[in-house]
């Protein structure tokens, strides 16, 4: 099905191994070669790890090998923590030993020195002459959440989903992935891409948009030589990738030099060019989830007409200011919906009857929130709803899930919550919520900027489909 | 002390009663009248509370009296939690019997309707004809941290520090206190504002800049017609007042003007006289809790040349993002403390001695990091210190908490800790670091915002102390 040398199909086959062979594995617990086997041995990964070291003769009570050649089985994936001239040496032993892929963890090449250039370009010509792939090297390497194999040196387990993520930075990666625990997003796969060396962006962004598990794609980026083909992929896939560029200024760039060797381009140059080919970009990591997580659980709306839900005014007016200044409007709600608003509170409305729909106190108890929020969104005026709702500690004013969890389902449209609480509360609202597809969020900036997520892949997508050329479209 | 008409003077009465008295309690869970009641019995304060109700004989096992004249000893608060036209008759009872303040609760004056307009113009001529002071109409009432005293129909408890909030919104006050509930910010008073129609924003910012327990001021803002007054005395006070203004856009202008019958004014003007006057503003909640928290927390640094602390690079390049875009530099390393960096890691380091300083992999030692980190944060070119840390499950590389609070104690320097982690892990760290001085975060771009305040803050006081006038004051 795949040609053996699209680099998708390469990394593919790193990613999915039978088995695995971890070259520089050490017993102590100081060493990154000790936190890679406790990563590769406590992830859930079905096959069987090897730890190689020539002399050591056990880690962790697995039994450790001298060598590749001297494994009982073959493995075609190798995870090589060695030094950086180790590390090419050990690429040819991989290619003797017939392993067609393996994670180069260690630094040293053209992110450090003039020296470091030349010896990259050394671990590049044995990859590419061996034909063995590599991610990296100055990587923390790769986790796939699907079948538990986690190459990095932090051992952890992570919530299981289908949004994807690639970093150029490990640190920021590890940020991804921490808020993304605390915000319950279901990771497939995260990807270290380090200093690029054989795989670019384009190639992840190439084998995530083929791969099954991924849904939603994230990224972040400081920099890259090879911006037009990442642009050209990213927006061409069909699926959403949402963007997270650093490296902005100057001496940020400076730094992002000497991180992974990468020069990292002008911010507004590749914001404008994020736009015109139909990639989303956000302003901070917190963004990314936000976005990321509305991407994977929700549905896309039919146009970008917004109702927003409320018992208290200022989460919505945070959030309305947020969606028109990006341009959309908040519709008028039809006078067929606003007469059964009417009817439903009386002759004498305490609330002005508008959208946003704020019904104040009476919104507490769920059946009535509810009813509003069934004429809001059976409005043939909205395209989705925002639903807002302050926690109390008072149990007879519960979170409204079920209603909202019900009207999503009867009017068909997408819905985005909103809980103004502490994030205590949350994790079993998440559960009923999430999984009826609603995203849940802690607070209004974040609510909005996951329907603004969800508009612009609505356009995007269905732009796709037109075939059109990604230049023509109209971005957020 | 006190000038009786000074409006500081009848807040501080407010906010520190002997005794109160709640019109309007009921035994109805689903009544404000009820969780009131909750709320003012649960949240520690030493004073009494007299439940009042013309017919109900008990609530929650307390007496309740049928009127203030009723009762065995005066009090010097009413939380009236009647409607809008009962709320005016209450103030009159007020009056005869000797209150000198009270929290209107109600809604249903300017906000809805012409004749709410009407209505509240009653409220305010009674009001100052009995001399009788009152916080709101149409808000949640307030929370004084100190004594325990909760007015709001939201029981809670909340941790108690020196950081005080005003809200033109209920529901951003509640999003305020939830996101400051999550990351351990201590809260002194907590102000809804509701409709001003007594005390504007100027006179609660007056209360606080004379408040002893208040260091730090927060704002939520959604629009006034005493903007100017706002600023002025925002900007004269001699503590740091952090602003959150929405309500930025039209409709949502809108949207406000129907909720606490102001008009929300244009963002632009608003931002520029914020920077004028010596006024922090920040573009979200969120942001208004880290920037409040690090001025509650640090100590304010003597310049603007900030050291940064890593030992991964991606996370140190967008907090420098973030700081280079306002303006500030991070400093060179001196040549002796970089003489000292070399000697510390031997005759070929496998980093780049510079700002920031990334000390790779060895810095997951803690006294590896904290041995750079004494000579960076000792250097003379370096006001303050931004360190970064990454968790990793492994117990053999803890975070350096211990070992920031001995460089901050010995430097006599400001430091930021920014740990890149799942904020389950945090609480601990948050002990050890902030009760030393040192704020935490758990995103750089939250600890570049925090940094960010603590040296706007420094400025601002310095220029205030020197007499400047604020609006010659240089602004970020």
């Amino acid at each position: 099905m795949h040609n053996k040398n699209d680099p998708a199909a390469k990394l593919r086959s790193i990613f999915y191994p039978q088995n695995v062979a971890l070259l520089g594995a050490s017993d102590d617990p100081n060493r990154v070669g000790f936190n890679i086997f406790s990563s590769l041995t406590g992830g859930g990964f079905k096959g069987n790890i090897y730890p190689i070291h020539p002399r050591l003769k056990a880690v962790l009570e697995h039994r450790v090998y001298s060598s590749l050649a001297a494994l009982p089985e073959p493995v075609d994936l190798a995870v090589i923590a060695l030094n950086e001239r180790s590390t090419i040496a050990a690429i040819k032993e991989c290619a003797e030993q017939g392993v067609p892929g393996a994670v180069c963890v260690a630094g040293g090449y053209r992110e450090t020195s003039e020296a470091g250039i030349d010896l990259e370009k050394e671990l590049l010509d044995t990859a590419q002459r061996c034909n063995v792939s590599i991610v990296g090297p100055n990587t923390l390497g790769f986790i796939n959440n699907e079948n538990g194999l986690n190459t990095t040196f932090y051992p952890m387990r992570l919530p299981v989903g289908n949004v994807s993520f690639i970093s150029q930075s490990g640190g920021m990666g590890l940020d991804f992935i921490c808020r993304a625990v605390d915000v319950g997003l279901g990771i497939n796969k995260w990807i270290g891409a380090g200093n690029r060396t054989y795989f670019e962006f384009a190639d992840y962004l190439s084998f995530l948009g083929e791969d099954a598990g991924t849904k939603v794609i994230g990224l972040y980026l400081e920099g890259t030589e090879d911006a037009a083909r990442l642009v050209h992929v990213a927006g061409s896939l069909k699926k959403p990738v949402v963007v997270y560029k650093a490296g902005r200024s100057g001496e940020a760039d400076f730094a992002a030099i000497t991180h992974t060797g990468s020069m990292a381009g002008s911010h507004r140059v590749y914001e404008d060019v994020f736009r015109q080919f139909g990639i989303y970009s956000v302003g901070s990591m917190g963004e990314l989830v936000t976005a990321t997580k509305s991407l994977s659980i929700a549905s896309l709306p039919q146009g970008s007409r917004i109702g927003l839900m409320t018992h208290t005014a200022g989460p919505s007016i945070v959030a309305a200011d947020l969606l028109l200044e990006q341009g959309y409007t908040l519709p008028s709600l039809t006078p067929q919906t606003l007469a059964k608003v009417q009817k439903l509170t009386g002759p004498n409305p305490p609330f002005t009857l508008k959208n946003p729909l704020d019904v104040a106190g009476m919104g507490f108890m769920v059946d009535v929130y509810g009813q509003y929020l069934e004429l809001m969104a059976t409005d043939p005026n909205v395209d989705m709803v925002l639903a807002f709702f302050c926690h109390n500690a008072n149990p007879h004013w519960p979170f409204p899930s079920t209603e909202l969890v019900r009207v999503k389902e009867l009017s068909g449209k997408p819905v985005v919550a909103c809980y103004i609480s502490s994030t205590a509360h949350l994790p079993a609202e998440r559960v009923i919520l999430e999984r009826s597809g609603i995203p849940l969020y802690a607070c209004p900036e974040e609510a909005a900027q996951a329907v603004l997520a969800l508009i612009w892949a609505a356009g995007h997508l269905t732009n796709l489909e037109k075939g059109k050329s990604v230049k023509e479209e109209t971005s957020r």
